[in-house]
């Protein structure tokens, strides 16, 4: 195969892009900072919805769709929401077309300007609780527990495919309750939700915390997330869930009947994933060959390469592979046998390895006679012959077998890249050494968060949920401090 | 229930903006034109989206994304295309806001213009053949089976919810073939695939065929589509499925090398089906009550209503109601036990009836005692008391019954509402008093067309792609004609 190969340690940015591109995953568009998903890709993302989405259904959210545009005006309502969303996005001011007489082109209608722009969604919550500002009237209309798939655009200047796009595609859950407890009990539902996805589907272990009110969604209270770390060193936020306290309600008079008659604001959340889990799969297990993919979330899990020179063998051979796929699939694996014969074996392998298909079977006319098939592990490249009884189950059973190897791997890296520091010394050197998430003892001041971050590009990635609680000195400033929280440079 | 209830022979358009508030399905947004599609309607949409997306995976097809902005200038590229699709549409030509230091409000950044506007997809033949260009060198390439679920927009004046809005949710099968025969071929089947979900799970008869030179889809040789015929007599287009010849690969400069080494111009199709199926489904099996779903659409499919008044016959009735949706279950049959206790049976009764539920099965203390259950098909109205052994297969097998029984009605419906005309009387005559299909000689002239249009708003909805062929004349001017078609007033 005429593909460039990268090694992670020459360049790792280099290294993704590439590898981005030659496992067929995704694309940069003619519109700038726009990706291309590709059917590769989104098959992969496809597994993610249907996974997500299932958990979402079991804990009782239903699927809705709310308009792609949001009048501007809307922005203003929640105060500090405007800060944070009303900035770098895609204004509609027109809605027609014409062609202009003298050049013969294709211009804006001057006429056709709308009394309103329209800012294409970067997030719904405004939209969203102006609409149910209708659907609410008493604590009977609660809880409200509503999660939407959609495209969003925040327009970016620097963009990396999945990790950063103008438009992304996401989920986002916007829940209505009748008490802060009701909304703050369901923000750490979705939060484990989260993380029971990530770690048992993607593989990737995470760390369960909260954001400091800088790194705070614009317009909530708190927000929990989840953080997980790549190979590189760094950490990616991979998920939000934000209770919102009343902010969207008082900025869009959404009020309910309580039980007890009175008036009051409805109590939010909101909480959503992104395409951009597709940047933190390929960066937990990928190798310099390519994608590695955790079963549970490969569009093929087994891939078939028949063997054979002569054209008596061929029969032989694809009779017992198509015999062993037939196995595979009566036990729901997905499996695809690939007799194309226009490409060499050794061509196939190459290509199965770089899209990251968990597990190949090899089977030649030796392999017939002896009942034997040679298996090879995507993960960790081991082969071994087999003895072909039996083999859907020991294929089912090896599959499981590499979903919890990555995800050990993965956890061992992590736990292995969590250094506890105590001076601002160590601190840089671990940074610059090291690299991986850094524990250390912080003020709390917003103003040391923004000092380090200036300092070095660390930032507080969170502060774990069952974070132990100890007095120490801030790393920085030396003030007090009661516990550590994890900084890291992150994507 | 405090509902609105209008009679479809009172104002049918009134009746179905009704129905689709009170069932829960759809409602206006703050956003001119754009709906906002309601948990319970997108339970449906759901539905139809992953009946649909099995038999495109089923014929080979891949899901992959494309930008939602196109570059202007691409509307350019096909002539006849730009006709269509570069008019009323939604123009981004900014970046960002900021505030007004004069007056605080948030105002567009003048300084953030685009060098080229960017339209919100239309649809998205452009950008996807732009993409195409890069993926295709050699007839290996071939074909390209791709479809995106995507949302697109085309700015709407006068919109109804779910027929005509400005935002709507759609997919659009986008394929590329080295031969016309080829894409010919996949234009056909994928026709056959929205005739076969259309009349097997909504259970709308539909009529194939292919449309008029006048009212082919913008830069298509050949549009075929699917017309349903609603109860108040109008046509609905449900789907359509285009080839575009060589149409888009020439404007997009999309050659491949054949296997004889030639350099030729890539073959092209595209079909789509949108939100606008919801419109087709109520409008031809819903009644004066409310909605009616065919059983393989339904998000519910059996709900049962425990009755009891004392507290001691609760436990009673309550078990056995949970023993029968136990049962149901395990057939795979979606059933909802409602044991609400602030409603009454009456106001469930309607409540599930409005919202089209196609079997309802009432359960008493006296039902318990005598093995019975009451059950109520939404269809025709019936109830009967049935044993109640073995009520899962029963309840199984009266579900298929229903969803029979749907399309026989709109079938015959439709059949009865197929009149042959042969002169402009008789046309005027059976648009006015009968409304439905006029099959009438037509001239074959684009001019004609338009002026029977003009005369009566009749459009031609399709040459059905099984015609007769016969001689005769022109309804409207008296001219040779080789065949009938089909007239009619539609959404």
């Amino acid at each position: 195969m005429d593909i460039k190969k990268i090694k992670r340690s020459e360049d790792y940015s280099a290294w993704y892009n590439n590898l981005v591109k030659n496992a067929d995953l995704a694309e940069h568009s003619a519109v700038k900072g726009c990706m291309v998903i590709k059917p590769y890709g989104y098959a992969i993302w496809e597994t993610m919805q249907s996974e997500l989405d299932r958990r979402f259904k079991d804990t009782g959210h239903q699927n809705a769709y709310f308009p792609l545009f949001i009048p501007k005006s809307f922005f203003s309502k929640e105060a500090s929401h405007v800060d944070g969303f009303a900035k770098e996005c895609a204004v509609v001011t027109h809605y027609r077309l014409k062609v202009d007489e003298k050049t013969g082109e294709i211009v804006v209608d001057p006429e056709a300007k709308l009394e309103e722009e329209l800012i294409v969604r970067p997030t719904s919550e405004t939209i969203i609780w102006n609409t149910y500002r209708d659907w609410i009237q008493s604590y009977r209309d609660l809880p409200i527990l509503i999660n939407q798939w959609a495209n969003v655009v925040r327009w970016e200047m620097r963009t990396r495919l999945f990790l950063r796009t103008a438009e992304f595609l996401w989920q986002e859950g916007h829940t209505a309750h009748a008490s802060a407890e009701e909304a703050i009990a369901e923000t750490k539902q979705m939060l484990d939700v989260y993380a029971d996805f990530a770690e048992n589907i993607l593989a990737v272990p995470v760390i369960k915390g909260f954001k400091t009110a800088n790194e705070r969604f614009a317009g909530a209270l708190e927000t929990y997330c989840i953080e997980g770390l790549m190979q590189d060193g760094k950490a990616l936020q991979m998920g939000t869930s934000h209770f919102l306290g009343q902010n969207f309600a008082k900025a869009f008079d959404v009020k309910f009947v309580t039980k007890e008659n009175k008036q009051e604001y409805v109590w939010a959340t909101s909480w959503g994933v992104s395409t951009r889990l597709m940047g933190a799969l390929i960066m937990s297990h990928s190798d310099d060959e390519g994608l590695v993919l955790p079963p549970r979330l490969a569009p093929i899990q087994v891939v078939i390469v028949p063997i054979f020179r002569k054209q008596e063998e061929q029969t032989l051979v694809l009779d017992k592979a198509n015999e062993i796929a037939q196995s595979l699939k009566a036990l729901g694996i997905r499996v695809k046998l690939d007799a194309k014969d226009n490409q060499s074996p050794g061509y196939k392998f190459a290509e199965y390895e770089l899209k990251g298909v968990p597990v190949r079977i090899a089977i030649g006319p030796r392999d017939v006679q002896n009942g034997t098939i040679e298996v090879a592990r995507r993960d960790t490249k081991e082969k071994q012959s087999m003895d072909a009884s039996d083999v859907a189950h020991k294929i089912s059973h090896l599959l499981e077998q590499i979903q919890q190897n990555l995800f050990q791997r993965a956890l061992d890296f992590r736990e292995e890249h969590i250094t506890t520091v105590d001076t601002w010394d160590e601190f840089l050197h671990t940074l610059e050494n090291k690299s991986g998430f850094i524990s250390a003892h912080w003020d709390g001041t917003t103003a040391t968060e923004l000092k380090i971050k200036e300092a070095c590009k660390a930032t507080i990635r969170c502060i774990p949920l069952d974070n132990k609680q100890e007095s120490g000195n801030c790393v920085f400033t030396g003030k007090p401090s009661s516990q550590r929280v994890l900084f890291a440079k992150a994507y």
